[in-house]
């Protein structure tokens, strides 16, 4: 039940909010270590978890996602020393001035308090999670999905007697046993306990968190991202561009899912394309212009088919008359992750960055990378699409609020 | 109906995250003209309001927030030219760097879209508070109190038609016209309509908005602020603190509505201060040993009374046994606005910043510095006492969101 978990959670994110930066590291350094050394019984229980998806039905793909071996054991070690090698962002000075009065004011980064994150079938997310509300001065409350309960008992189990030993409250990160709906929902209407909630999943998870929290929420990773080729594109630059954004890797969030292009160069371009996007046997869904250019095994595109976040070897095609389509397109279909041009016009690669409202807006370069690491940020707890609070990868940073410290000598107003 | 405003402010959005700083800004300057200009109408339009009020018996201090005056008008044509002159945050890049791959990553303030804001009976709210959001480029709708509808409809119809004169949308700025309980839970759950809701007013409201919101609020101004005199405390400062963030304007958030001192000091500092708050007759609500030490006309102080913020000549008062109890205290009791502690100890100076989790913390000075201008961030539009997206005083800065341009030439993943 979460109300147990609320009380051990606010105490260990005080205690963290004073804990200093080498403390911390050596947690998160003898988490590390402790999942290397406990590979045997989370393994175990990872093994009932499979098994218990398999005899269930499970898709292949999904138990992909959920099994363990040494060597992703090994990843999540890895990715806590990493965090640890970071710059921890609290006490970091945002900004400071002495005031004509004399008031010394700094405006200091400091941690949110409990975070609660809601995900869905892979374990590592709970050592990954952990890792970063840890560093960045949080306490957790982790609720994973129901089939890695085991798994994620085990890992979290294991990552708390590491913090405990290492001097930390283990209640520094819990696990929410409850894997039901209701579950979820009481987190959600978690106010006093949970300071914000991350859902990080399906388009399905995360808009009913975002539609149900009465707790501040943020917004994650649902990604219908457009490649635009504007009619000056450089043909080889298209045909890579798309290839890599839609096949590099399907299931990801900043995959390309749907193709837009100038009437000018479709004929041209549109082939070319689609004997790479073959390769992949890719399926199309297009405009009528684009199937009569490109022959009827490209199935013809509904609405609903340029808003699909088809996270496959699919996508959607659509001929354009020029930018300014283009961009309303985007305005209507587009879930604020990330866009490209492909251009060689500087009005046009201006325009394109300037009027699209995404989070992440490129120019002749693959929507793939919008990423924390990719991006510079370190690890990532997930891709904010919202406009509040942060917007692209989220990196420690995004865990921290702020407050102004201000030193006086009996000033009054 | 919030409905018919929705499709002329998300196009009035469109228009004008594109617009330059030197059209909003002309923009600005035309409105502070027109307000004067149209001073007559906006009066005539105010004296009905005004009238309507005393009719139906409201309080004087009500009808001083709601009357306007010459004087009043031109004090907000002031404000309006005092944002015309603020920096623009649109468009400043809080962070560029080029990656070992070659992309050119910034990461720029951007416009939020579409501010909704709910407030009470002052007009000029109106006129601030469509500045604010003009000059960060985003459209608002504003609903303000019942009784101040002919004042602020004439306010922002004056408004309205300066800036479409200077060749921006009218519909920057919507005032809803529907005052009912049914039109401010129509901006609430605005989700696609308004992208972020600012409630300004008393703590019910704020508190309705808080918890019935389905797009994201940003939870302002309710202060239960506190000055805590540890026992090294300078009496002078002691003294003149408590009076200042007490008396100096009771009706708003950052004045005082609580004092902690040290058993070790009270017996000595009480009654300097209680000879100096009354002064200006504040009514006290003691625990038992401040009652030992003033007498009997302090009242008997209840939990209620400590979480109170009583906007008013009036404080609770408590003897603690020192730090830890001060600290633990406001941890049970602060709204997290505004917190100051009187010391000449290093260490306590230190604890209490580090430890007492609020917007702004204090060493010395008095809780009513907590104010944009004071902070030197210019105009505000509240302050805001929640973790995400921006804590404090909220100037134009707290009104944007960021968005990653990446420029390439053909990196691919």
């Amino acid at each position: 039940m979460l109300k147990e978990l609320a009380k051990g959670s606010r105490e260990a994110a005080r205690v963290l909010a004073a804990a200093d930066t080498a403390l911390k590291n050596a947690a998160l350094l003898a988490c590390a270590d402790a999942l290397e050394a406990n590979a045997g019984t989370i393994l175990a229980a990872n093994a009932e978890d499979v098994a218990a998806a398999r005899a269930a039905g499970t898709k292949e793909s999904m138990i992909d996602r959920l099994a363990l071996d040494k060597k992703r054991i090994e990843g999540m070690a890895k990715g806590l020393r990493e965090v640890a090698a970071l710059p921890d962002p609290c006490g970091t000075t945002v900004w400071a001035e002495r005031r004509p009065n004399g008031l010394d004011i700094s405006c200091v980064r400091v941690p949110i308090g409990v975070i609660g994150m809601i995900y869905e079938a892979r374990p590592n997310v709970t050592a990954d999670a952990a890792a970063l509300c840890l560093k960045s001065g949080n306490a957790c409350i982790l609720r994973g999905g129901r089939e890695a309960l085991r798994s994620n008992t085990a890992i979290s189990e294991v990552i708390r007697s590491a913090i405990e030993e290492a001097g930390l409250p283990r209640d520094c990160v819990s696990l929410l046993a409850d894997t039901t709906r209701e579950g979820a929902e009481a987190m959600m209407k978690a106010r006093g306990i949970i300071d914000l909630l991350i859902p990080r999943g399906g388009a399905g998870l995360i808009r009913s968190v975002v539609e149900n929290a009465r707790v501040p929420v943020i917004e994650t990773g649902v990604g219908n991202c457009h490649i635009y080729i504007e009619k000056t594109a450089d043909p080889e630059t298209a045909v890579a561009v798309t290839y890599n954004a839609k096949t590099s890797r399907v299931s990801v969030c900043n995959a390309a899912e749907s193709l837009l292009i100038d009437r000018d160069c479709a004929e041209k371009l549109l082939p070319l394309i689609k004997a790479e996007l073959d390769k992949k046997e890719v399926v199309l869904y297009g405009c009528e212009e684009t199937r009569a250019i490109l022959g009827k095994d490209v199935l013809p595109a509904t609405q609903e088919d340029y808003a699909r976040e088809y996270l496959d070897y699919a996508m959607s095609v659509k001929v354009v008359s020029g930018i300014d389509e283009a961009i309303a397109h985007i305005a209507e279909y587009s879930t604020g992750h990330s866009e490209a041009i492909i251009t060689q016009s500087y009005g046009a690669s201006e325009r394109f960055m300037r009027e699209v409202d995404a989070s992440a807006v490129y120019v002749n370069a693959s929507t793939r990378f919008t990423d924390g690491g990719e991006f510079g940020l370190g690890a990532e707890i997930g891709i904010s699409t919202q406009k509040m609070h942060v917007r692209g990868p989220m990196g420690l940073t995004a865990l921290t609020s702020m407050k102004y410290t201000v030193r006086g000598n009996g000033q009054i107003r």
